[in-house]
């Protein structure tokens, strides 16, 4: 059952649920013409068709592996990257300066989430790299800039980003990595990292390895880390390679899923580093990594989704079984109902992101404070929604395909093994909703409650045409803003303690938003029959999630360890 | 992190929660005094911790195997099985006539549950031979009570349930193994039969199968099915293994977990049967063993729900990250709500189990059909809801262990892995919700509605001592009744349009009721403050729930197959 990269999707959501030709209006991102757009979407969707996706299995059947210190890539991912590297796919967002194709992130967010509906644990590799290229566009100086920059873009060499420790892992300023001062301009560092996905890889001539370290007199905490470049190998001015830099990978972890990517221990012995920014700012260019890679690490749980999806319904369509009208199973009520909430909730997650895009596109683009807020505050919504949409899915296509979803060789269980790490890495899910409920909720709601002016608002304009939806999404929003007005007054533990519901409930309102907007332009279509099953069958789950919030955490931390171990 | 078995939490229950007294009221289990069920319950729990427990881990790292035609099973589960059988925990409730304890299935559940949090794999093997025991009790002649009971109830020898064939999986009546009359009072058994758990293991001497099968003049569909016993070996009538019979294990399945337990695909050529029953009522028959099955299965993934809690607790008491008061994770506010979130899901899971069993072990005690009724009522939800709760727990379970959770040497993932066939096999979780909307209401509702009058009436006396936690829970039976009686004018294809989400309704309220009686029992204790958290966070899930249901199949089936492709 191959891969098919929703193109047209793509082509619809863009034109009509997340508003992108407003991207396209500027001036900055004016050379993204619909045609070019729609010319990108469909060569990386061959990409992913053609070549990414017969390789979603190998991952999984021939695992990255430790051999003589260095990364064996699964079978055929070397010709797959190499074919994702010649393509340009690799950062397409990039800045033409250093050979980029300065595409909006938008049109990024929708190859990035192709790519990884294909072949998750390959497009992890350029993922990463595009996350060090944007550190690296920010933080870095011009002569490092000079020197990665091309070779990170052009895929010759990829990067990674080191910053858990066995002692520090959400809580990064527990790190204990060092760095002293080698008085050449160069650092030594010196210390061991986990979870270092594409740590090593056989297919890239080097590996540039971004490392949180604290110098010797650093202050404790997070204002004490310092980010730094250290590459595999030791590259001169011209980029030529150069001795091989004090750094190992100790070990491959064994993993759940997600086979295809190796997961290293790092070990830095005293390796040569250059600092990327000034001392104990580490943590700022960091999180301009992470940001990036949030959003990217929510289209991975989408993409994985639709793979998942597409499988099924694959399945489905196939699978003869008792006595309806069809015989195959797509026929069974019961089916229908998991293939359409797969389907619809794919829907809610991928337009969360591409409208997460769309903003941080406009926030670029204009300066314009307010759309940058608004992409800071879907951020962890794109997150972790997208990665939860990506779990849920993945789990109904396994039950989708009965006893057959047990059983290895259907590779339904696959998508529910790999993406479940989604869901805790670059952040873990619960993070992501502290992060909303604290520092995005620190304009006093302002980001928040614009977008639910714009649902109201148009929500509002709907209940000519369409009355019941428009105003079932209107009702939701309400109930949310009032939950969410409540929220505001309350202390930092009342809000941590329902964060994960409030999280889920906004992205509820906002799948029944973008359900809406799908079914005014499509009234009649495939997409208004979906927005009609979202909006009246899975949009009502945010009242109980909002009943659960206003709970805040009255009577959570009263149930003690005591009673948890009863 | 060893398994500890729940025995107090499992006394509290009975004697609080589920009203195990009436059991013990009764003349036939006159027996079971509390002090007999606490030492059974003591003494099945030692077993657990003691002996499975220690197994569970070797039953992913040391699969089962099929080596020349025979399964070797994973290493140490030959000495788990033993103590299991030599303790008499293969069959407690079984018949004393023929050496069984003749103990309720309540107190049968309860040992079964802590045995599958122990060691999910292993404790399959004893579960199949239940339902044999239970079907052979129901349906075989004397003779064959007389020579197999001993021998299965002992374990010294096996049970195993063959029903699906490669195109007959939930629709079990286009099954097309043959059965032909050897004119000897036996009959010639041929076809293959897949998903056979435990089709043969090294440590019992016989392996029995009941395999569904039709003879050669019968009726297309489940009319003409009959059952027939298929032993390994063929035994004399003193019990004496003869010849090999004509049948084998053709493979074994790559599965997504439970490795320990082989998953057989089996051939039978020509092999000798007996038949059980008449012809044609084989499927009768199936149904007794799957009746008592189901309620295994929902204990399965309570068992593994409480097994993956406890493992998930004990990491959040140790693991230190961050700055909360007691600087291990089980301070932070989200950790703290995943965990109460699994101890109150599984206190209403295994509720929901164990007041099945009583109203089983009261319908038999007694033979009066309200009981039984609410027996059949409670058997699909025990199933349905026991089983997401385990996969959903096992989800957190994974969560709560950031990114240790997707490491398997922690030992979460293995759970996460193992549960989730649950959800899928004794027949899927959407074919329990469409019995319990389809055949479980052909009474009028007469059996729900008990239920909710039930769960009404002791809230409406709660309301004295806690009037929110008994206002909440009497809202939402409330809503529920109104629910279900819209619900019974409906046509088939509108009930099984959202017979999943109404059976989740009908056992989130069922929970929000036990956890009141709970707090009724310990109101200043941790079931008090757990019932608080499960009813003012979680039942709110219903009112979603239950909107969902008020959709019938409306805007469903016009999501064509077309526009799920689109």
């Amino acid at each position: 059952m191959p891969y098919r990269s929703p193109v047209s999707e793509f082509t619809f959501l863009l034109d009509k649920v997340v508003g992108f030709s407003a991207v396209q209006g500027t001036e900055r991102f004016a050379e993204a013409t619909p045609d070019t757009v729609q010319a990108v979407l469909t060569e990386a969707g061959k990409l992913c068709d053609e070549v990414m996706g017969p390789l979603q299995r190998n991952g999984d059947l021939d695992p990255a592996a430790l051999e003589n210190g260095v990364v064996r890539t699964s079978d055929g991912f070397a010709g797959g990257y190499e074919a994702i590297a010649e393509g340009g796919w690799v950062a397409i967002a990039a800045d033409p300066e250093h050979g980029g194709m300065g595409l909006p992130l938008t049109v990024a967010t929708a190859v990035n989430e192709m790519m990884a509906g294909a072949c998750l644990s390959l497009q992890l590799n350029p993922l990463l790299t595009q996350g060090q290229i944007e550190a690296l566009e920010h933080h870095g100086d011009d002569a490092m800039k000079a020197l990665y920059l091309p070779k990170l873009i052009s895929g010759e060499w990829s990067g990674t980003m080191n910053l858990t420790e066995p002692q520090a892992g959400s809580d990064v300023g527990a790190l204990t990595c060092k760095a002293v001062d080698n008085g050449d301009g160069t650092f030594a560092v010196t210390g061991q990292k986990i979870y270092i996905s594409w740590g090593d890889a056989d297919f890239v001539s080097n590996v540039c390895h971004l490392v949180l370290a604290r110098l010797p007199d650093a202050p404790a905490g997070t204002r004490g880390i310092s980010l730094f470049m250290v590459p595999k190998y030791i590259p001169d001015a011209d980029g030529n390679l150069g001795p091989a830099n004090s750094l190992r990978v100790v070990s491959l972890e064994h993993k759940m899923g997600l086979h295809g990517s190796p997961t290293c221990v790092m070990s830095f012995e005293g390796a040569t580093g250059w600092m990327i920014g000034a001392p104990g700012s580490g943590m700022k260019a960091m999180f301009t990594m992470m940001n990036n890679a949030r959003l990217g690490v929510g289209g991975q749980g989408v993409g994985a989704a639709e793979g998942a999806y597409q499988h099924a319904l694959a399945y489905a369509n196939e699978r003869v079984q008792g006595k309806s009208p069809e015989r195959t199973i797509i026929g069974h009520a019961d089916v229908r109902r998991m293939l359409a909430t797969m389907k619809a909730e794919i829907l809610a997650a991928r337009s969360i992101a591409l409208d997460c895009a769309v903003s941080l596109d406009m926030g670029r683009a204009t300066g314009d404070a307010d759309w940058q807020a608004r992409a800071a505050f879907l951020t962890p919504i794109a997150k972790a929604f997208g990665t939860d949409v990506g779990c849920a899915v993945s789990e109904m296509g396994v039950q989708v395909h009965g006893g057959m979803g047990f059983i290895e060789e259907t590779g339904a269980a696959q998508y529910y093994r790999d993406v479940r790490v989604t869901a805790i890495y670059e952040g873990t899910n619960g993070i992501q909703a502290m992060d909303m409920v604290g520092r995005k909720l620190m304009d006093g709601g302002e980001a928040a409650f614009r977008l639910l002016d714009e649902i109201e608002a148009e929500a509002e304009a709907a209940k000519a045409t369409l009355p019941d939806l428009a105003e079932a999404v209107w009702e939701a929003a309400e109930t949310l803003r009032e939950t969410a007005e409540w929220l505001l007054t309350q202390d930092m533990a009342n809000r941590f303690g329902t964060a994960v519901p409030f999280l889920r409930a906004f992205a509820r309102v906002l799948g029944g938003h973008y359900h809406l907007r799908a079914a005014i332009a499509e009234p009649e279509g495939a997409h208004g029959r979906l927005a009609r099953f979202y909006i009246t069958r899975l949009l009502p789950e945010h009242s109980g999630l909002l009943a659960h919030v206003r709970s805040g955490d009255a009577g959570l931390m009263e149930i003690t360890p005591d009673d948890l171990a009863a």
